[in-house]
């Protein structure tokens, strides 16, 4: 390897050791910190961020990009470097000008608006006081726009947010996505609601914290999770965290009457960390950017592919249905599993989108997309949100919030100044069936070999087609490279008919 | 506070925040790591210890030391300043002259070779054959003298080393103390063989995990450990460690067929984590030297304090009995608290120190200072070592080991250079006698108060006079300003006479 390339990688490398310092820290904080230490915690966790800036804003980091051909118009490099170099590069140069473009004083503003933003959103949601969080959702699209204007000023403000969590996308190419996906899934809720309701009361029946445990810890296996990488903990929201090239830990939750949702949970974030942990395009470039997730999208579309595409399917469950009624002990007594499939799919237009179903989910995340949009370009004034948020729900779901902590001050995102993140999730369930459509062409049995407990088939096409290459391609780059073409709304909405004309029957 | 006073406690508290990561990154290692993430975690921990190195070892502290009047020769610093501000300015001067004064050739040579001298020693050990570890001792023998020629060259070399652990004493001042404890324990020892030995057979009956983790927690409880600033855990060997301020863990192991173990494992770490949490000689010094241990020794005399003292006693246990006998589960079922109490203080010479009991334990310790002392000084080649241990081992406790992996070999300690450090064991015990017998004499109910399961009243007497000074005095110093004499082994063999009397009935 070029010297100055090497050089570049051990500084990354310094970084990211760093920032699995504070992963632990991050993690520690969430699962095993006693009550009273949460103070020092923050100091700690204050010094290693600073820590990692540091790092990861050096100079020297500037110079040999810039000696390696990569500016921020060029992020390639030099054409004589091979592609695993320039694709590094590509990603180097981007990750080096968004933490040193903005200047210190905006970095700080942001940091105290926000702080101040989010408890005045925890607050007003608690009293669905939405005059009192305005003031700070102005102050934070205000910030937003500045952050915009540095790292990108000739574009489109909403254009530079979305491309921090999804790279390569725009509003537009979004916006086409959404526009004929809320179409085709306002089709599908209108059949669903012409059909009487699944009943899932039995789901409902109590089952202790111990034995949805147990049962986590056994999809947990069966789903090929390496568990001398990782470890599974309790929290009170369920993630993932990456503290080392080999330590990726998952948490999940128990609520002891609705132990699908320990069980789901857990194979959704076992989704996000076999994705973390098949990441390795090369092993020159272990432990750098390049071995990072694609995108956020790309992330979630993994979780959400072994969540509800493999274990929200009949088949997932034919062989395996009687171990899961003998694990949760009773609760599942006198349920078939027919009833146990339909019952997980229910599908319900409801007013949070955490709580959203498979169909109706998306269209909360699209409710999102456009408001942010308006919001960032300055077409739709922030005191005029709550009338706005009404009438998309109305719209969109059919449904009226009752009052705005239901409503418009429901998520945290926009407290944070998050705009731009929303799509994320909508685009990771895109990605999912598309990726699934693709490895049911290439390997026509997949569906066969999920039931008969050969997970590994799946994991394997998808450590192929999305998990090895990391951060080596966009997220467009990489859904062309695996499904063979641009991403496209339509998988998604064939899956969800096929499934939902099962469980409802039409 | 002074101005160069008040930027040297900010610098030191800039280090403790650096050690307290480095904490998390070892407590995580021994709890929750998964196996394969060893080697990045050894990685992330070197880069801590070196920012924590660079942060002790700042040119900017010796300068302000200096400002403030403190030099080697006189610690305390300006004669105007205050009790506490001069007590700090020596624990100050103390670690930055010991991280300072080591060429750095000589710290990087004594990683080294500590690093093959512990693989030397396990593998001899798992071999029992000490010719293949004694080049790797030979050369830490040597390389400890170096360290005490650059730490005080005009002073013996073991009272260097032995400084490092009891700020304080010196061969001598031990010796003095150890002679007569020597002759007092054969004593009690002989008059214990006289007697009948007790039958514990009951304590080795089959006591689950998870009960026996029902019983920590409730000793934690009943001790007065505060949850909200400390936790529990699992790992091979039991240890307590600090995180925070506010953050002071322990860990226990389970042995299935011996629960006393647990048992008694969680009282001595709850002992050391009560010291830990009890520090505050002045929130002015909160997380700098001052608030650390005064010592090894004070703080094994914290645990020991607490298993032995009030653990292993009748009357700790006499309104406790029935809820124990409940919690272990059956385990008790027939056993009287009398064979209880008797059973838990079983007294046997063996080969190990790590297994010995509480009258034979600081005959394991006489045997090792003394050949240590002697390594040190080089009055003890080390090809003799091996003989001059079974010698002594036949001459303090009767036995002979059958190879050198039970006898010169058992312990981790040379291996790493930790000369010096054996005694702190031993004077532990002492110091816990001592201040037990002043506490009694300042509190003379202070049994029947235990009885009646009022443990704070031991604990305020510790907190006010062990704990709360931190490092504000030398060990000699705490022990005669508590107990208002200097240390005297004939606390620890009236207590050992006193209770074994008791257990043997002589």
């Amino acid at each position: 390897m070029n010297k100055d390339l090497a050089r570049l990688v051990e500084l990354d490398r310094g970084r990211c050791l760093v920032a699995h310092i504070g992963a632990l820290l991050g993690w520690d904080q969430e699962t095993c910190l006693p009550s009273a230490g949460i103070e020092e915690r923050s100091e700690q966790l204050a010094l290693v961020q600073t820590l990692e800036h540091e790092k990861a804003t050096s100079p020297e980091i500037g110079d040999l990009l810039t000696r390696l051909g990569s500016t921020t118009e060029n992020p390639l490099g030099a054409a004589a470097l091979g592609t695993t170099e320039r694709a590094y590069l590509r990603v180097a140069r981007r990750e080096y000008d968004k933490a040193t473009k903005l200047p210190g004083e905006l970095v700080a503003e942001l940091a105290r608006a926000t702080s101040l933003s989010q408890s005045a959103w925890a607050e007003a949601r608690r009293r669905s006081d939405f005059a009192a969080f305005a003031p700070h959702l102005s102050k934070m699209v205000e910030l937003s726009r500045r952050v915009a204007s540095c790292l990108g000023p000739e574009r489109r403000p909403y254009d530079v947010l979305l491309d921090l969590y999804e790279p390569g996308s725009t509003e537009d190419s979004v916006a086409a996505v959404f526009s004929s996906l809320r179409a085709d899934l306002g089709i599908l809720l209108d059949k669903i609601r012409g059909r009487p309701q699944v009943d899932d009361a039995a789901l409902h029946r109590s089952c202790p914290a111990v034995r949805q445990a147990e049962l986590s810890s056994w999809l947990m296996d069966v789903l090929g999770y390496d568990r001398s990488r990782g470890r599974l903990d309790t929290t009170a929201h369920p993630f993932t965290t990456t503290l080392g090239r080999d330590d990726v830990r998952i948490t999940t939750r128990y609520i002891e009457n609705y132990f699908p949702s320990s069980l789901f949970s857990t194979i959704h974030e076992t989704g996000h960390a076999l994705y973390e942990l098949g990441i390795d395009p090369d092993p020159a470039f272990a432990r750098t950017r390049l071995s990072e997730a694609a995108s956020m999208a790309v992330h979630e579309s993994q979780s959400r592919l072994w969540e509800n595409l493999v274990g929200r399917s009949l088949g997932f469950w034919k062989l395996k249905y009687e171990r899961l009624v003998s694990l949760t002990g009773g609760c599942l007594e006198g349920v078939r599993l027919d009833d146990f499939f339909r019952g997980v799919n229910k599908v319900e237009p409801s007013l949070i989108r955490t709580e959203a179903d498979e169909v109706t989910y998306a269209l909360h995340v699209i409710l999102r997309f456009e408001l942010e949009g308006r919001l960032i370009a300055g077409t739709l004034a922030v005191k005029d949100l709550p009338e706005a948020w009404n009438a998309k729900m109305k719209e969109l779901l059919g449904l009226a919030p009752p009052d705005d902590a239901r409503g418009c001050l429901q998520d945290i995102h926009w407290s944070m100044g998050s705009f731009g993140y929303f799509p994320s999730y909508a685009l990771g369930n895109l990605y999912a069936s598309q990726f699934w459509a693709a490895m049911k062409a290439s390997i026509p049995s997949i569906e066969q070999e999920i039931e008969a407990g050969n997970h590994a088939a799946v994991l394997a096409w998808l450590r192929e087609q999305v998990h090895t290459p990391g951060a080596a391609y966009l997220p467009g780059e990489l859904v062309e490279r695996a499904t063979g073409s641009a991403l496209d709304a339509r998988h998604f909405v064939a899956y969800l008919n096929g499934k939902y004309a099962a469980v409802y029957g039409f």
